[in-house]
């Protein structure tokens, strides 16, 4: 089987450690974005990922492009063009205090380019499984049309399609709202992935959960899921991530999922020493994309995919470095951080 | 309103994360003291700050006088003068360890500066509110003499006073117990701030607190209160902060205020990660004189000063850079550190 | 009394902070092996330290005895040859996310040294302790030879011996189990040291102790204390550490000490924000051998060891760094950390 | 005299030392841009220097500020709006290897500024001397109407106007030739500002002059200055700068300057170790702006000039950090570089 | 055209800048080594390059296959079995100072392969070029059978084989001298690429020229060629190197190449502020196979080597990183440095 | 023989690289002064040097000790006593811009010592060659009496007594001039060491030298030496380091020995990339030092001291790190700096 991520990659600019940003001059670069993420984790998991993206043919693109084939994902189907690549700030939090994202995003070169300009036979062949993310359609109005052809053709060539519903209220500038787009797109999804405020915001179905409490009800999540399936009959199953968020350094850290005929939830994780929170959602996707096709029931995919992603809030960037066998240690129960020698 | 503070700003030389002093060849370069920390703070909250010292006239006093001006102090009414600038080298605790301060502050050009060589009446020009610490009066003769001086010009032009009462048990060298100096400055206070310590150690009056006790009893924090303004009826009011030091790391951090009236006590924040302790009772200083001029309540001023010396824990180095904005997110109750998009 | 330590000294490349191992281009270079890191916090203490391994006569090996020099250690007893010096490679974990460990040191030049080549009368001149390591017998056959050759010829000094079981089950390649060597070599040693895999590993004792379990049962420690002693009368003591991994950052620490007629249990540390934990045990040793020598009781030197290896996990490098006073504030009750002006 | 600049600054990011971009994960972020530059200059010359630009409302911005504050530029007349801040790349180069900039530049704040949201008033209150350069005329339609107003507003006041032609071949995409634009603006223009290529490129006035030949032809630069003052008879003079570039490491430096009546040539300066070529114009500028100002004659201030811009080639950084004190020391002939104790 | 390198690469650890070996702790961690410099200049210059090699299998090994890959080269013909990567530590030089080079490779996994674990069919499976250099045969008895095996299974499938003669004089060790197995590996070599010192060494055919003097005689070049040809009538050719060493920092740049009945002289670059020398030959060979299956003829195909690794000088690390472009502008004759904007 | 040498060793905090003080927030943290240089470079010649000083009883002063110790200097001579460290701050010039040294050594714990207060027959105990400078006299009026109290004391035993004449301007203030010190330390000296500008500040002796020109006379030296010997009969020989400061990064250095019979001139060495010039003199009188007592002649020793202090340049920070191999590498002639493998 062969993976295909779709969507916007960006240029990470970090402040060290715990600083603020330009407290000093130094700027960690690195490179990420939700379904960039997504191929990179499952590149890591072993597996054939390719991820498809539009680059400015620059010094800042070819870069990019590098760092994902160090990873061996299959970079072979990447557009280059002209334009600027979109970058983000990130100042990471503490405590109470929180971590920032600074967008710098608008006019990416994957912003401005049409459905047109991509070549779909090309992009999706040999192409078993495709993700997407709902942060790609909320960049422009091309971008949203480029999404739902993206979703289309996957559907119509018979590829299974995944779809991080991931809400960015920054992004949605140009004119339409998140769930006029995305629960047109749902449509083409086979597997929606989300936490709780992705689907009341990207789908504009509401759920009585507060976020900000630290403690997570999981029996609404049963309840949410099945109205999302209910409506989208389509779909296959939801997972939903729970994070309850205690302060920048410590979260619970567990999720969800529902196929319609059984309710899963996975254990659950406390994480109290957060390295980097940037990509979790993501390397969930990740882990349940590869769960569900190399486990034989929704309950290992799903502890799967909540030990992979627990185990990236330890790893600094965007990307999920860890290995198969990493993941299945902890899953085995072996959290005890003890040193391999 | 604008706000002077006056003190001796130093070379602070940390070595860098948890690492020991000189354990490898860097050390971080910045600068730091009581009454400037104090003065950054406001003007991160956005209002007008003038920090007043004295400063060598080579290349270590412009740096640090450019450094105060990029956060928008008003650095016009200090002196610079033939001498020395005082350096502390700090090394970060973790856990048990605790961080360790070394003054390399004798003979620094503020110490050695008499109170005939400042124009009081520039000094003064369009100030509102005044704020000193127990840090100055314990450098040497003259900079007590200069402190003493300071406060009376203020008081005789209608200014506003605040001082932290800042106890140093290695500074003080100079023949003279802190209480003998600190009783007779306080006389020209209007707003005391203070630690359990300081109150004991700087004005002579003890309470029956162990502060190397986790849990602290506020209820006697009450009792001292009413003591100080007792015997200093020329004071306000009298903030004292409460720190419980669970480790180098975690603390318990909250405040009370008592106005001789009212006693207030702050909500109580867990800090589980301190990334820089500090400059936590600066930016308490800074957060209460902002609230004090800013909220119409005592309760509220208490809560602001609490939130943006929390938030200071998380942040490195000796200045609070946060904005009024984030402290009243915190104020609000939002301490959960979810990231900010 | 003149202390000596016997092992492998390595070359230390570490990833910075939490980063994986080669995620960006750097790496920290320091130096570390058990017996080494006894020899430096013995003279961190300020006793007189000497520390005898086989060097390569290259920048790595000058570099290493210059940095042992820098601690005080005395370096006058090393052999220099040809060959190469052992390297290990260090990931540091966070979380559930363990550290790693990568040896690369088959081929080193005390792997391939013959006990004839050291003169054991310039070796043992003026030494009244030694100490050593099971890692040491476990790099090859002559190392073996050259570890019981070493104990063997202390006894027949008068010299006591301490000995650290520590098993590497990825080193005993050369054909002999853990046990075979290990329970000869123990047939010299005073003071044995060991955690609780140890003793099995090394010595062959089986304990019902889960070690993946967080709350450790110290009272089955008595029994297997015991067991060891009977085992082995020449055994004057032995002293097992006690680490409960609750993850990566997280561990409580206490130890117990079975001199035969009494079994001592220490206070127990909670340290919640590790900074290194390599070279634990070793701190551990060097804060025991220290502790017999220097303190009326065992409760004492138990305590001080304690304290000693509690304080290690807050310093970054194989190396602690701490001083007797450290150690005592710390005994004395004061893990507060509280910052030190 | 009150000094403004008027242009972009942007946000620049640099690999460390002779790295390739992106060949580590590390950008070294600080600011810069041709007028900004020419503020910071002055300010460290001890004038009073402001600066006017558009700057995006967020962190990004606000560090921008914060930088320009450090060196005493007043940024009050600094306009914010919605928007993003222009970044550009810099690759330093070596020997034959060239250093290279990457444009980030599109769709900045002040980019899509209008004249009409600029206050002119406010913005030339007090000012005596107005430099703009090139560049901003370059960047947008809006960017080069805003430039026209400037420098008509300023001549409508009675400041004085100087203007470096700066040619940019990446910029200019509006659809408008630099010659268009830039003969226009220069009818408002007292002081002309240029190397040999800009002049042809930004006026149109060609000179018979081979730019990538080592040795430069000096007379050859009266000829085209007379040219220059001929076609613009507003110009009191006009100053072009003369690199010579053995390598990216070595270039020869010197200039001319041309005021209708004499033609001064400067003393030529041999930098073989240039450490950041990057605002070298920008400094020349800066210096030949004080120098008109505070030196009695045309050669003098040629002089402070060029040894200003030969200082900047030993700064890393587009700002020029050197003071006037250091700038009168290699006038007079000391670029020896002992060691100043 | 699909070209194959093969041999050993190693993690290279350099100290930073021109610091000497752990001056500080840190060391600069990429990988390197010739034929591996070889595959991926090829690949900078976009032709389809994979590289052959035996790589331990753990994280050493793996970080060094995901950066060749960044670099897209191909690595699936690599090996990976139990066993250490070899290293080599670099300080660099300046001035009279040599940078050095201390190797630690004893003992790699490629020196302990036979030629039958290596699937040779699999191996040169569509390769059309293939290039080795006298390092890996070097290196041990079975990596010298390694080699020779290669080349002659190289031409038994009709490959171009190039040969980088380069001798290491701390290698040779296993008991062989270099002519005896140079000479034998030579006989299945098209275009040999030596230096001076290379040709006397490796081949044992000795030159009238002295290596430490500044100025080359090209002439006597041309006689050594004609009697490497001679000797060995299977060479289409040979190219050597000629550098002029003046210090660590300037070196002259050029070679010449002998093809039997042609000898070509290149244009000669001075290189005043060398950035790296490592890999200076590395990329010259890389040169010139692209030249010769690119460009018409010999002279061109030599400017081209030329070029390519005079630009490597100024890059830090084994690899060169230009492209075709940039050696293409300095063939042109631009190699004045001048900022690309 | 064992050496020994007497003055102060600062804490010297260096920018980074070519950066300006307070550049950017980080400091590089070594140790060095003249005395304390020659220690270091003598022990790195492998001669059993120690170090006399006075150092503070805190962290800064034992990091100073312990890194003396890594190069193996014997620091047990050394006192601890209240005080503070001297620290000097240093920024690295390029071409024409100079290198700066700011002072902050005021008040150091050396600067406050009595001449009482050292065991004058423990630090001169084995002790055959005992060197000072011209700086430690200049420090204070007491360090002026130790001194003089030191030289004199050597002599008393027989020890051979060297100087650096080493003039500081910007020391000195206690009231004396250098000459009135520095003509009656020097009738306790055997060995004389200067710049030709020590001999004229130190000794108040002129010579028609001129400094800032390039090229130097060396026949005006051999007079300048003739008249100094004459005034100090009891000096065996002068030797005078030639500096030609043509920038900060080129430089020509030669030295000459006059030993009143004969007058002999080194090679002289064009140094065209300088890493760091302080301690370069220091250096030289390490290596004459050296020279004096380990070659057969004066020729001899001078060259080794020269091509010593010529690679001292090339080495980043005050201590020169080369081997005495490293030094007759090049007195053997061999600067071509190829890399050595």
């Amino acid at each position: 089987m062969k993976y295909l991520t779709f969507g916007e990659i960006m240029l990470r600019l970090k402040s060290p450690g715990h600083e603020c940003l330009f407290q000093n001059g130094t700027l960690e670069a690195t490179f990420g974005g939700g379904e960039a993420n997504v191929a990179v984790s499952l590149a890591n998991f072993g597996v054939d990922a390719a991820f498809l993206t539009v680059l400015p043919d620059n010094p800042v693109g070819s870069a990019c492009m590098g760092e994902l084939r160090r990873f061996g994902v299959d970079t072979s189907r990447i557009l280059t063009r002209q334009g600027r690549m979109g970058i983000y700030f990130l100042e990471s939090g503490a405590n109470q205090r929180p971590s920032k994202v600074v967008y710098d995003r608008a006019g990416s070169a994957i912003a401005q380019t049409a459905p047109s300009e991509i070549d779909w036979d090309q992009a999706f062949a040999g192409i078993g499984w495709f993700h997407i993310t709902g942060i790609t359609p909320a960049l422009s109005e091309s971008a949203m049309e480029l999404s739902l052809c993206a979703v289309r053709e996957a559907k119509a060539r018979g590829v299974t399609v995944s779809c991080d519903l991931n809400y960015r209220k920054n992004l949605w500038k140009y004119g339409k709202e998140a769930p006029q787009v995305m629960r047109e797109l749902t449509k083409s999804v086979d597997v929606a992935i989300a936490n709780e405020e992705d689907v009341q915001k990207s789908l504009g179905i509401s759920a009585a959960v507060d976020v900000t409490a630290g403690q997570l009800d999981r029996e609404k999540y049963r309840a949410l899921g099945d109205q999302v399936l209910r409506e989208f009959p389509n779909l296959r199953l939801i997972a939903i991530t729970l994070r309850e968020s205690v302060s920048a350094d410590i979260n619970g850290w567990s999720a969800c999922l529902n196929n319609g005929s059984k309710f899963y939830t996975s254990r659950r994780y406390e994480i109290r020493d957060i390295v980097d929170r940037v990509g979790g959602g993501d390397s969930f996707a990740a882990g349940l994309i590869y769960g569900l096709t190399h486990y034989q029931n929704h309950q290992e995919a799903l502890e799967f995919a909540v030990a992979a992603s627990c185990l990236k809030h330890s790893i600094l960037g965007d990307f999920n470095r860890v290995s198969v066998a990493d993941v299945e240690k902890l899953m085995a129960g072996d959290g005890s951080g003890r040193v391999q020698r």
